[in-house]
């Protein structure tokens, strides 16, 4: 307990004897290890409460307690609930009170903001994270509105008990590591061994295996100690064992107070230091996209969250181009988490632009972002074709090019750099108005993200109404099967049998299949994906949606803490809500309909898990099961009827072809 | 001109002197009708609003009038556009004015208001039509904001031309007209000889084919000549001809002035006093159901409407026990047309209930009215097993059976009677309530209705969630594929190339498939009908829609004067988008799926039309062409490859059937 105290920041003592506080340790994390509980620690804590609480008899609420635990677990779980009891009676064991001495007697104050920080961070951020933000005059912010990004980096949370500690010789440069991360924690890259000369002690990296980037490049792999939050998933999802004991793996967990004691931040530092692998180089692949900077890093997402690996991909994918409406719900929290939001640029300062309207309208928001970039766009083209005579017609012509791919987008943009360069003495009007719109003739890639709640209920109106147009947007859907952000309510997304914790008896109708709705249309990309079931689907799906010149509609499985059990499994059931037919695969391609191909592709097969054990798996089912063993039978039989009679209608449309053209018209 | 001033009301004449007013007639339909324009009086109106209008030189007016005549017709319709511009001439010969005389000289006032009227009628009514109802103080409106059906009786327009008349001789008692009637004008029934007793001279009946109602019944037709619009739907599609002169049918018009002279409303009148058949004996199919009562009629919808068939066969089939949330659209125009409402009563005083909220919240309307009702069953169903011991256990058990059909629910009333008697003594607290809810034991039958504007835009956030319910609800979409009530909007119901008044250039996205996606559901009973195309197919939808215990979903084509032609030819019109594969029908229910059928029957034929023949065929596609030829030949094609794919995909859907139950589960 002293430790503790001596730990703490020297205004925070402080607090603490001005308001006359009492203060209590208990080691949570360590007693619901030994106890068999994992992570949980919500047992230890409950009872540490009501030990301190003076307002019901301690006796009487630990007895309640021990009562809850074997009702849950049910009297069949012997093992369990004596494991649960015995955390609750070792919890008061290890309560022990801090005594708090007359005057702070700390050695060191808050951690100091970065000097490298910018001026907004030192003056604005670090008074609203330091909680006297109400302090701050209107003044202080921005006079537009808008908050800039790449900013994140400077508010460390610290908050893992273990991190990964990479292996290189077990390593096969797979990248799945990175690609499940929800909080780009973990990153990968290539570059030339020279640009490694000066790393750090301890900083490691392996032959690259490829030669897209040419010979002698060097790979790496590093972990943000700071940012890491100990989700474990990148350690569940490598598959580089040790042949000799498979159980050791090239990634593994180790207690993040020694990582951090040895190196710090340093590897990881030098890491962001390197060359970033040149992006018209990057084979688009679900192994290299990874190479690819991401422009979406530790945000404020839960541990193991399921939907901050497709925003992320995203950005890698589409980078600085990437213009995002974002829904209200989950993803919009995390990802505009203020004043320090997640999303961040790359070297040449250029990242995504992000904003978020109201829960109903995101998708008619995100069009409207769309019309003005195509107008914004057809102004520049326009005044391009009239100042040609003084620009010069091959640039001009160049420039009305249609542009696609890495390649063209780069060599797009330094021809805008020279356009702007030779407007640059242009004092006319129509100068000077293509100087501001110039920038818009390098294509930009929009984005509407959001969750079911929003797609599924609430926005649907409006989603519908945009896929409806023929306008090129991209939808992502961040499919959770549950209100998750609002604390658990049924969604229409919500799969029979499955409670929420507003909705305890279980949905009794069957999940809205919004990707089966869409392609109703012919005109709109429509593609189901879940990344740890199929990365390299989810990744084809996500680029071949975003080439679509046309609506395109993505729906992502996400897993979630709200669907009840430990998120280091999270993969485990991910892979087994594919494989139980629970959560097809699959992706309509209107341009392969309009090749006379068939224009729907089912990516996963025919269920091969009983989607019983599936469900039986997730206790967002089987607490229905729990409190009415009868309903959950038969919503499990019409679970099983609609997923079957699903899984059939989807490979029956999966036949469909648009029919030849008749020989007279 | 002078006969015109005598005919006036006396109180017209009246306002007429105050005001200072000038008048002048002009028989407009006589001109439009010798100059071959059919019932087309623009061109005379607008002619004459010109000579009036000192605003622009008339002569001026003209030409331009002649130019815009010449550049709809297109320079090749040479006798189309000489037939116009003579009527141009003639519209001017034939304008008088009429000389105003400085006193009133008319010998009758306003038309008095029938002594059976209610006094609302007298009171309220006649105020508000009259053009005095700011006068009416608050007090004299209904209390609950409810107002009284069954009263536009009391409201004659008498607007028709020339009226149907029948000539029994040739009929064949198909009740087609009664059928297509949009203002319920026309009717068909069947009664005993005995009967027919009193009946005035003129009367006129048949021997009834069929022995449903028992040997010596009669059949008779009869025509409202005060509500009649001379639309002459009923004449067109008469199928009764005369061998001899296949030209002459069982219907013909003649004109109105003839008609009302010889008979007035004395042979209507006679056959709404007769009684009306038992609807326990009504045999439920195309032809019969048009012997039951329309509880929906006289209605202010267009000449020739294509909605209101729909709503009058609603009313017809589940009578008084239908309850109805109206979305706003025509249909909220015409169906609530206060004071005097087109819904209306049957002998015993009950009929639909009818309201209207919001554009947008109306399936969400409707489905509160189901949940309220079912709350009342429940309720009422509870009161009555609390009572059982005092009101009889055979009483109570019979009360407590589910009720289906005509005959079941006329026993249930009976029932209903009975236990309202038996309570009438109890002073309880539980038996008045049961005598409040009691009605509630008769089902109910609740109805969506709406246009496209509603179902496919604007209501279809709600609309969608609602039939993700499990209600027993029936959604009736009267889709004329275009915001038709505020003037001619696109709505995502309009196909590709038809223009909108407010859209000209034409559609170039496909109409949404509003049917395919409810039936991604599954648990949705689907249907699209054409009355005009396969009346059958119509009934027995509506019938089964209805019979579902869940949410329904019924989308009706409705010819409409937006459409651009003339009316009389909308039956034709109809019947030629179904033909051309424009509109296929089909029936879509989910207990066939159960049952291990098909659920899907395509009810129309391969397309036997070409579509541009079709989209020829109506000016809200023409026009496009006129205006821009190139655009609309690529509409065109893109309208065909659209019509195939939904044809065949709708086909190939068709095929799907629930798989077979695997051995194990």
């Amino acid at each position: 307990p002293q430790e503790i105290w001596d730990r703490l920041p020297i205004e925070v003592q402080q607090t603490i004897i001005d308001k006359g506080l009492k203060m209590y340790t208990v080691d949570a994390t360590h007693l619901a290890h030994e106890g068999g509980l994992g992570r949980r620690i919500n047992t230890v804590m409950q009872t540490c409460f009501f030990r301190l609480f003076e307002g019901i008899k301690y006796e009487i609420a630990v007895a309640r307690i021990k009562e809850a635990i074997e009702h849950s677990y049910g009297r069949r779980a012997i093992e369990a609930v004596k494991r649960n009891c015995d955390v609750v009676d070792a919890s008061i064991a290890h309560l022990h009170e801090v005594k708090i001495p007359a005057k702070p007697t700390s050695n060191h104050g808050r951690p100091k903001i970065d000097d490298a920080a910018p001026d907004f961070v030192k003056r604005v951020a670090a008074a609203i994270t330091g909680g006297y933000g109400s302090l701050l005059p209107v003044s202080a912010f921005p006079i537009d509105g808008t908050f800039q990004t790449n900013l994140v980096k400077f508010e460390k949370r610290r908050i893992a008990v273990d991190l990964p500690i990479w292996d290189p010789a077990l390593c096969i440069q797979c990248n799945k590591c990175a690609m499940v991360c929800p909080h780009a924690a973990i990153r990968v890259s290539a570059c030339t061994a020279e640009a490694l000369s000066g790393a750090p002690e301890g900083f490691q990296s392996l032959d690259y295996r490829g030669d897209e980037f040419g010979k002698g490049i060097k790979y790496l792999l590093a972990v943000s100690s700071d940012d890491c939050t100990g989700c474990t998933l990148c350690v569940e999802v490598c598959p580089g064992k040790d042949k000799a004991n498979p159980r050791r793996k090239s990634l593994e967990m180790k207690p993040a107070e020694e990582v951090q004691a040895q190196y710090g931040q340093t590897l990881y530092d030098f890491f962001l230091s390197t060359p970033k692998p040149d992006r018209t180089q990057v084979p688009m692949n679900v192994k290299q996209v990874q190479l690819l900077e991401p422009l979406f890093e530790y945000s404020g997402a839960c541990l193991g969250c399921g939907e901050t690996p497709y925003i992320k991909l995203v950005t890698q994918l589409f980078g600085d181009r990437t213009v995002i409406a974002n829904a209200t719900g989950c993803s919009s929290i995390y990802g505009g988490g203020l004043p320090l939001a997640p999303y961040s640029t790359n070297a040449d300062g250029r990242g995504p632009a992000w904003n978020n309207s109201l829960f109903e309208d995101n998708a008619e928001f995100g069009l409207g972002m769309r019309v003005s970039i195509d107008q914004l766009n057809t102004q520049a083209k326009s005044l391009l074709v009239g100042l040609s005579s003084t620009l010069g017609g091959v640039l001009v012509e160049e420039l009305l090019k249609p542009v696609s791919g890495e390649a063209e987008i780069a060599a797009q943009r330094a021809r805008v750099v020279e356009l702007k360069r030779s407007l640059a003495g242009n004092s006319s009007l129509e100068a000077r108005r293509l100087i501001d719109t110039a920038d818009y003739l390098v294509p930009k890639s929009v984005w509407i993200f959001g969750g079911d709640g929003w797609a599924y209920d609430i926005g649907y109106g409006g989603l519908d109404h945009v896929i409806a147009s023929s306008r090129n947007v991209n939808i992502l859907v961040m499919d959770t099967e549950v209100y998750s952000n609002t604390g658990g309510q049924v969604s229409k997304a919500t799969p029979i049998g499955a409670s929420a914790k507003f909705a305890i008896a279980g949905q009794s109708a069957a999940k809205k299949d919004l990707g089966a709705i869409a392609m109703t249309y012919g005109h709109v990309y429509v593609a189901q994906i879940g990344f740890a079931s199929k990365d390299a689907q989810t990744v084809r799906a996500i680029i071949d949606a975003e080439s679509y010149d046309g609506p395109s509609l993505v729906i992502a499985y996400s897993h979630c803490i709200a669907h009840g059990y430990d998120m280091t499994k999270a993969l485990d059931q991910h892979k087994m809500a594919v494989d139980s037919g629970h959560w097809p695969l699959y992706r309509y391609d209107p341009r392969r309909l309009h090749a006379g191909e068939k224009p729907l592709v089912v990516d996963s097969g025919v269920a091969k898990t009983p989607l019983a054990d599936f469900m039986n798996s997730e206790p967002r089912f089987r607490v229905v099961g729990r409190d009415n063993p009868d309903r959950f039978k038969d919503l499990l039989r019409q679970a099983q009827d609609h997923s079957m009679l699903r899984d059939d209608r989807l490979r029956h449309i999966a036949g469909f072809q648009k029919p030849p053209k008749p020989a007279a018209e």
